[in-house]
């Protein structure tokens, strides 16, 4: 049995962790923290997870997190890497669900988050955690930087085409939706239902966080470099990313199914979804999965690539979970296996 | 391992079942028929069901039914009483989630289900599937009628005052809400996104088929005739129905909390909530329970009760299973403990 | 031409009186406040005005509302008594879309509002702004209460039952369902899209300050004292109420249809709809009026009254501009003709 | 006073025209046919209509369309067609927002209609009805073929930078989004609420009939052949279009919104924004507006431009009846001047 602690349980991938992790056989959620909510228990706030959790929140310093084997930061950025050092010292390994050790730069972070990077050496350490490119690297590491949900679908989606070297990489568009619980659980006008329903927008067109995320996955795998253009639009529904991806071909010769086929052939948790397929986004609604089609519209010099997958779940608290489970060598799959909620 | 039939599963309930099948370590689904996608493979129809049924819908009579150990009907009215027979010879047992074998006098089903009754003696054998009222029959049933949606959580929500007799029972109100979900997968103009979405109303308010179903069961519980207003409305969401419960006491005296909790201490699908709650319909997305909050408006003589559930899971397929556990002799609990999806 | 203000523009009532009043042949906006927004450009911050409106949000003190011929608060409690006597002096009629000239009993707006009245005088001069029941007083007042949402749609379906006397007015249930902007342009957690969308919850059954508004509106029309029990309920839509009405006939014999009818005849705001009607919210979304239906569930002794109306219009910034067009002899439907936008 | 006649008034561009046009001036509508609902009040199937029309659906050879000045038709395709020389010949003007006049080449039509075009003269006659493109034509034309509501977003996204030729043509992408009602009123299963809510999907990603309607304006102002990747998509919302449009600079020293704000300067119902804009849907919810905003991302060689229009009135009815007044030498912003409803 994994000891796991979550510091930071509030938002949406906190209570989506309390929420898979009640369902996986080898992990014990022990402590939970929030200094807002301290003393709250986190079935009062939430109440979805009435008679399963007597847990209640509690102040970082009294969580005990030392003693767990395992913990997840469900925090804002600059979190977990004040309290990595710490927590490595007394043997527990670390998933970070912000973008503390995503980004292997620490001036590309600086510059996207705002804040020096306090702890370099384990930022060098820590491994980033999509399991479809770094399993092997995964199963090894103390730190994990869980990805960002945009990120996973992106490039889970290009992958195939700049691994094979067929796509012009210096002209990528990644034209991606996403629902609302992907801006968090924040207190934020342009959140609110009267705001957000019923409508459809582009937003953080001049430059989004997750933008150098995906830039420095998709150029470890290509064989030029990459030049992107990312537009994230907000969709009126709760969960659920679209990633619509567009890379002009230089090779058109390719059998993209096939290639996409054989890329993620194994893979537990990425579809590749049969010729003329269009995914939607409740296919894999509180799921683990990245469903993928691929196209070529009219048969042109176009690739066209279209993922979905649940923002929480592979683009968050799932792809932290099955990351945990390659740390302590579980089978991949184990308290992942829910289908989808349709409809 | 029981081995299990689905009779229509091409609807809501059909697929919910399939869901919560797949998770069940105790069902194995063999067969699931459809006259008019015969041959389609289940994942194709539903994409969330890929990579875990290699089945495809069957015309009924090349099903294999009379093997199965269990058989579920997800039909429109009238599909189940014409099939009972010859699966009770074969040994097989039945759970119907449409109103075959809810009403128990045959009159009142031609009434509003617009056809006589074809097995009035199955019929009269049949029980009711509501756990919380008739959970030793169900043990012993080879036929049962599972509740409607609304049913499910009027009842539930009434019961207890009933029961105790402190109650005007001729003059119960019961002002329901559901999710577009609980009318069914049907090309229906009236269910259109661009019909039902942003939008609130009232229907059927001149008579809604699960009227009687409602009134059978309160009146078998109540020392006195029951008189039941029921507003049925439809709510822009997808799954959830919210009982608001109306009922003049004609004993003030009474602690409704004490009550409510005493009578479904131990019950492991219905949660009390504590004093002051008002519980939302998310708070059981995808989960088999009922959450019941009562209150005292203004401490006056009148009883307000808030009960949710799934109507696809509490009130169809989730309940169902329940019975299926009762009837086969497994905990009642399993498969069934997957946590709500929240948000 | 009518000189407006508007104090507090930067709500959802505010910026639906902009949207109606730029639509009014006969009223110039001359002046929009916001402390905090104040330099800003209506149109930057709702571009839906784009075109219409060079206005900018100004300070209070810079606005010259003194100048105004009337001026509309759509502010928080409180804001209008603070203001009403100086803008009197000045001559300008005022309509308060907030709650200070509503409640006729200090004590009660005291006990509700957790604030003193400041003005009681003005408070037993003013005129509560529903022109079905107050018409000619509204014409010859300096300052109008506009009445809540809630209030609009429940008083308007209670009214003919209670002037009728028809009624036990003891126990009356409203059962409400609104839309999200009824709670106004705030930053609150619960109103958040991931919270409040495929979701639907009772709210403030432990008492609504609409609740005493109600109640003070329905004794000023019954023969015998009302008491009622009133459930307000969250609707994941933007705009739009629903009142499910209950009440005991005590006299079963009267036609009800022809009741309402006769009650509402000439009303050019509220619709009587034919029998059997069940009015949905969105047949009135964006427009001035109050549909309304009439029922007398399985002829039983339950008289059901189904209102809707927009929150938005009837419930707020349209009825203020109805109420304006009679303070300033206008007739009364000008600039208020827009049909409802469905779908 | 124009004589107005709807062929086909039961979808949602035929209820809209009616909403539309009981706030015009000048028009009249004095028939709206359906075969299916002939006989009924166009105010009982669409209640947001009563009160303002007496007129009921006729069989269309009872309407006395030939009396009438313009007819509108808001019908399947290939019914247009059917009756245009009669109509013109009666001297009336005929205005389809179906596509029998949209696709100049009749070979074209019939690929993607999969009917012959039965009158190429008329065809060859028809104005399209782009008034950004093709004002003065519209003004003499007896047959307008009013655009589909993809392609009014699209071109008027796409044309400056085409006209000014600093893009390459051959390597456009058009990533589109569709509110629900873009369908229209159709019983389809993938439309139900149930099914497209909180759901995000792509579709008709193979080929979708506006593809060659939009490459057919295009050409027509770019200086080299246009080639066009298209995908739709649909949002759960009811109404809006968000066309999300990328095009490779060949000359990067060109000012867009210089472009784009010289190309649209006084045209009514096209607002381009203020750079760094992101239009949201709700920007224009039931207003005759195409807002548009135009970015270059990271200062690289993408344009990126953002339009949104509501796919009912822009790109739909109000177009059309835009196009209306220029044909009857009305001023173009006759009835169209309505505020978008936001919220």
């Amino acid at each position: 049995m994994i000891k796991v602690g979550i510091v930071g349980g509030t938002g949406y991938t906190g209570v989506e962790l309390l929420r898979l992790l009640a369902q996986h056989p080898e992990a014990d959620v022990r402590a939970i923290t929030s200094r807002k909510d301290a003393g709250t228990r986190v079935a009062d706030m939430f109440p979805s997870l009435r008679g399963r959790y007597a847990l209640a929140f509690s102040e970082p310093a009294d969580a005990g997190l030392n003693s767990c084997d395992a913990v997840f930061f469900a925090t804002p950025h600059g979190v977990a890497m004040a309290q990595a050092r710490g927590l490595l010292a007394a043997g527990v390994k670390i998933i970070d669900l912000a973008a503390d050790f995503r980004l292997k730069d620490p001036a590309v972070f600086e510059k996207w988050y705002g804040m020096p990077h306090t702890c370099p050496d384990l930022l060098a350490e820590s491994v980033y955690g999509l399991p479809e490119v770094n399993r092997e690297s995964i199963r090894g590491a103390r730190i994990v930087g869980n990805p960002g949900c945009y990120p996973t679908a992106v490039q889970l989606g290009f992958l195939p085409l700049l691994e094979a070297g067929i796509v012009d990489a210096a002209h990528l568009v990644a034209d991606c939706k996403s629902g609302v619980s992907g801006a968090g659980r924040k207190e934020e006008m342009s959140l609110l239902f009267a705001e957000a329903s019923d409508n459809f927008k582009a937003y953080s067109v001049k430059g989004h966080r997750h933008h150098p995320e995906i830039v420095q996955g998709l150029n470890a795998a290509s064989k030029s470099p990459v030049s992107l253009v990312f537009t994230p639009h907000l969709v009126p529904m709760i969960r659920g990313i679209h990633a619509t991806l567009y890379a002009r071909l230089s090779n058109t010769s390719v059998d993209l199914q096939a290639l996409f086929e054989k890329r993620y052939a194994g893979e537990p948790f990425v579809d590749v979804m049969p010729p003329g397929s269009m995914p939607d986004t409740r296919s894999v609604r509180a799921a683990n999965v990245c469903r993928i089609a691929v196209h070529r519209p009219q048969g042109g010099d176009m690739a066209l690539v279209l993922a979905v997958e649940d923002n929480l779940v592979k683009g968050a608290a799932g792809q932290a979970i099955q990351n945990m489970n390659l740390m302590f060598g579980l089978p991949e799959t184990t308290g992942l296996t829910a289908l989808p909620v349709l409809p």
